[in-house]
């Protein structure tokens, strides 16, 4: 696949990111937008923690819930939502770092359903290291281009 | 089970809960805290939205799993701590409502792990809809009594 | 929900269960048939154990997996059929006993998708204890009316 | 790491593995054993389909479940066992095939949790698709070193 998504895709997917105002909240940013792979970033502050001052898990799996599904809408037509069905998500390592950055990548692309693999790196400087691991299930919710018609 | 924690298992959540800037950030509080099950509200505000402003599935997976993971904490010796190893969730409806309520309910309680079953309700006035459900496993952090002796 | 499916419920169930060529081989049977509720009994014997005798993960899930499938199709229009789209299941404990008894029960029947919970109980005379706990998400295959029209 | 495991680690492998009663049952061989990578085969025979022919989703699950299973005790001490903690598994597309290929693969190796990435391939021929993709966590039992002591 092409490492960049077209320009009507990544208008599209910020669009989106932009209305969710828990991403803003958390002071999450997208990152890299390629056909069937979208990158979050998270920097680390008080109020994305859990008790210990790491990561909260709900932070974690929140960037990687939406890193997957803005993934999965890079290769849907351009008038489809998406919405998560579920995901499993392994916390490996306590997460920790300057930022985490998620990854969702598409599995498979149904007509219905999407499926997408989550991964979320923890990144100190050079170091890199994976922090949480999981997979998605997501569905396509049909453009409404009857509806709109004349 | 007794329906109400002790004080000093109250307490021990409490301290823990207040420690987590991801909940205060989202502006969760603690419910309910009884042996084995621990509720957590989170109020509908436009920080905890996705981008149709329904809560985030991030916010109510972070609910959840935080009401798991304190959930397992009621039954464990009072210095012992919890970790998320993994959970899995079903976002079953578009959560909407005044608020939203995460219940974590310790479904066995082992020496290492835990597993709880998680369920998350919509809330408008009397009106009361189960939005999310899933399963989480726990590992319990034992105690530090040795390095801690004289 | 009624505690007992109807009789052309129950004969579509078990005339889908009799095609499942791996239930037969695994010796598994059918047990009670309600709305959203369906259990399915598996005898212990050697053909499906694990490496220390106990009954195999991978049996434990099979039965739970067709449990909730058929638990969803108890729902289902007459002439719609049912796929697994994903499940999770921990093993809560070491399954034995004279036979297990998987129980899945529908959490949400939507027009597309199902979501099930998914129950494993261990049975020893008198004794019954759970020992896998899982939840399950299910596709509806539409009927095929037209396609059969004149 | 190395493509092959040592001779002691492949016989220690297949040592449990012939233990297994249920894949003797299914028909169920291992293939290659690197260190962390295990692979198991299935041949299609009716006695592991489900009511349209395909591979059981509990069949397909079985083996990806053993397969993560021995792929994380190739990586534990000599002594070690292992059990399935959980996992969860997206059955992508209806498996058929001569046979299917799970691959279990080590993403985390901890001193008590491993956790494993799954996936099964259908195979026809010279076609090769990824039919199911899950994820796993295993426990590691410890060994016996003092109870066997001199």
């Amino acid at each position: 696949m092409a490492d960049q998504a077209s320009p009507e895709v990544r208008d599209r997917v910020t669009a989106s990111f932009e209305r969710q105002g828990l991403m803003r909240h958390l002071g999450a940013r997208l990152g890299h937008i390629a056909p069937g792979r979208v990158h979050i970033v998270l920097p680390g502050r008080p109020e994305v923690t859990q008790q210990h001052g790491y990561f909260h898990a709900g932070a974690t799996s929140a960037i990687a819930d939406s890193a997957g599904g803005y993934a999965a809408l890079t290769l849907f037509p351009d008038d489809a939502d998406v919405l998560t069905v579920e995901y499993k998500i392994n916390l490996l390592a306590p997460a920790e770092g300057e930022h985490i950055e998620a990854i969702g990548t598409v599995l498979r692309s149904g007509r219905t359903l999407t499926v997408c693999r989550l991964e979320v790196f923890g990144v100190q400087g050079q170091q890199r290291s994976l922090v949480a691991a999981g997979q998605q299930t997501l569905f396509r919710v049909p453009g409404r281009e009857v509806t709109r018609g004349p």
